[in-house]
């Protein structure tokens, strides 16, 4: 195995590239932008020449590299292909093929949001744990399952889909997926705003977030929360109701050693654990009742630990 | 690896013991009783003494027997440690470790709902599928999952409990596990009395259910349903609301090749499945809507064969 290793996170808009020991240090990182045009032709090419120009840069030998891992938005199965990446506006790609090709190093590639739960599992809230379920909070919800210190990829490239599990069967606004009542309708930035119009709307309470109007946001919500608002609590109580009895019902699945939640949403921090853990716990199965409930550590660097950490498995 | 080796399943109130080819092949099943008095101390032993007897019937050699796999009813880790087996008076035991002292061969262990879905995608209704949910509906409901071709236990041996997942937060009924709203509340055979006499109570609808008085089961729900009885429908119809939108949950974490429906309660056969798919396909993610939902095969057989494949991995 060579000593070193690359850890790359393929966005709609740009490029993350990490340099790393072998043994999971962060050399260095550098963004590239995401040329999506000509169906996203460019895009593996591009990788491919920042990579030999870092090793050149570097002076390391093909030999002194154990390979190059690549996270990317969409449902990239056990052999590193996928079927379409809508934001990057490819087709059918075998990802980890073409990468070899183009680089003459051994590759590896997982969904985005999988190989950031890998990365935390690796180096981040969930460091040396083998079983872990991360939950990202951003404009939707995505999530990684690791299990025996390996993505569950699945069948369809969907392992670790939990936004789109659904928590509440007679819901009637539809989810981007076209389904209703999906955890991403509850949990999501857009999510916790949803609920917050509809709690707004359902009673004349007196509430910060009225002022808000059209720039209420999930930040607004749990910042009125910590301020003790009394409708931002219900709604804060409503998402970790939502949240917590869906990890609930995802451990009672894979057992973890430790649940983590990531993304734009969790920058609340510890409030934000604490009211998801209090229902967690309400409905969690005995055995798992004391399984911890953790911020993510790595944030925008998750993908490109784990990504790495695809390659020196 | 041994030509030979032997799945054994233990149970409360007997001991269900196979020998196999390595390949999977049953060549013989006989079973022997549980003694679990004085902390069932004699459980481990009695098992020894069983495949000491056979391999000399047989004239086979300890060369021959790739190992003894065994799956017990109770959390069984990774390691093949268990910290209590309330059915068969144990305590903390290393099953793994004490087999393989007692009968000279590897041992490896598992939990008996975990073991049976290794057993039906090795050779039951999930053949050689690398991921599989199993769930078992019986007195209760169990489950099993299955993740490349292996066992998911979990960090507290508590992988595949899904039938404590919580499917309806505002349940006042108990589960035996105290919780309330969890899944076999409403999908075992004493759930599924629990919906019949529910939905009785709430209407004075006319059904054949009503005759059956204290001995309403599941069986006689699923016949009224299948000789066309309007409120035994409905029963099944929400029956097949929770396991479907619960199964659609467990596919958005692990994403399985195929989902097996097992336990006494499932050989109300094909009837059973059409309304657990309906739901299914209703709160499945896309990329999962297709998942094909199915049978188990291998009935009581099940154990033993999963436990063999512990040992053949």
């Amino acid at each position: 195995m060579g000593k070193y290793c690359f850890g790359i996170d393929v966005g709609g808009t740009s490029i993350k590239c990490g340099f790393f020991t072998a043994e999971g240090e962060l050399l260095e990182k550098w963004e590239i932008p995401t040329r999506t045009e000509n169906q996203g032709e460019n895009i593996l090419p591009d990788i491919a020449k920042s990579i030999e120009k870092k090793m050149e840069e570097k002076a390391i030998s093909k030999e002194q590299v154990t390979g190059v891992g690549i996270g990317v938005p969409g449902p990239v199965n056990k052999n590193g292909e996928i079927p379409t990446a809508v934001n990057l506006n490819w087709g059918y790609k075998h990802i980890s093929k073409e990468m070899e090709e183009l680089t003459g190093l051994p590759s590896k590639a997982g969904n985005d949001a999988n190989v950031a739960a890998l990365g935390e599992a690796w180096k981040g809230g969930a460091a040396g744990c083998a079983n872990v379920i991360l939950a990202t909070l951003g404009t939707g919800v995505g999530g990684g399952i690791i299990v025996d210190g390996k993505i569950v990829a699945g069948a369809h490239g969907a392992g670790g889909e939990i936004g789109h599990a659904n928590v509440k069967h007679d819901e009637t606004d539809s989810c981007n997926c076209g389904n209703k009542g999906c955890l991403e309708q509850m949990a999501s930035a857009t999510g916790i705003v949803r609920l917050a119009k509809k709690a707004l709307a359902a009673s004349d309470q007196e509430s910060a977030l009225r002022a808000a109007g059209d720039k209420l946001s999930a930040k607004k919500v749990f910042d009125a929360y910590k301020a003790g608002d009394a409708l931002a609590a219900e709604i804060v109580e409503e998402f970790g109701d939502y949240l917590g009895g869906a990890l609930a019902t995802f451990a009672t699945v894979v057992d973890p050693d430790v649940i983590l939640i990531g993304g734009g949403v969790s920058r609340a921090g510890q409030p934000l654990v604490d009211v998801v853990e209090k229902y967690y716990k309400k409905y969690a199965f005995t055995p798992c009742k004391e399984t911890p409930i953790r911020l993510a550590e790595l944030g925008n660097d998750a993908g490109i630990y784990g990504s790495a950490k695809l390659v020196v498995e």
